[in-house]
């Protein structure tokens, strides 16, 4: 399993990446599968062991965004389960055949209150990812401005 | 000071909040008052507390793009200078006459980090809220596609 090249067990020590190997499923999953669908109920977080997964947004019924494509080994996915309201803010597909490791979040919440150092770190890490798509989808918004800047102009 | 009703300090105890206490710095800002600027070496977070600021990113030299207009008691600002590489990611004007509260990256790391309690709660309230801002700006950018699906139809 890939949990010590993961963004959300950055800096966890051994003892941890093995109570938290302790909780995690691994699945195959084919092409084209949903692994989870925005507004859906969020109740659990993925890592990418192998393959590629996309994903999106609905700007409208049958339109959907691409926001990203994770192929790495340790990519992390549905963070939304860690936080309030629990909803997912993004669709999850499957591009391409592999496998991702599951962790439910009851038992990963109940992990990360038992042990406050591996809570911690968690969450470290969670604000350091959610701060870098952050910076990334604010530039995409520049991106689009600047665009609209330039036709008005033109 | 209102330190009990930031995002930053939610679900800290009196102790702790007293220690913040300890190191905050109250300072008064003008109408128009540059607090920071997009891009500079991030030292310090703050905390309002009466008054407007207003924050913005560069798009082009002479063109900024308003981001939100700060407003509430306890509203934070400048947290970038909590996480790597420590740069301003948005630039920070007082909008109306009133009084911030200036915690230096310094002395606020040294608390984080012998009150590993204090530590852990801050950067749980730090993801929570660059997952909100990080919804937000995807719901943006989604009004923008859509804007221009509109366009490409008509």
């Amino acid at each position: 399993m890939s949990l010590r090249s993961g963004h959300l067990f950055d800096g966890l020590d051994k003892a941890q990446i093995m109570k938290l190997e302790g909780i995690a499923k691994m699945a195959q999953v084919e092409k084209g599968q949903v692994i989870f669908k925005e507004g859906e109920k969020a109740n659990a977080v993925y890592v990418l062991e192998e393959g590629a997964v996309e994903l999106t947004t609905f700007v409208e019924k049958d339109f959907e965004l691409p926001i990203s494509i994770l192929r790495n080994r340790g990519d992390m996915f549905g963070s939304s389960a860690l936080l309030a309201p629990h909803v997912y803010s993004l669709s999850a597909r499957c591009a391409e055949k592999g496998m991702i490791i599951r962790f439910e979040s009851d038992p990963l919440k109940k992990l990360m209150s038992e042990d406050h150092g591996l809570g911690c770190k968690i969450m470290a890490n969670l604000a350091k990812y959610f701060f870098e798509r952050l910076r990334e989808t604010r530039q995409e918004l520049k991106i689009h401005f600047k665009t609209l800047l330039m036709s008005t102009r033109s």
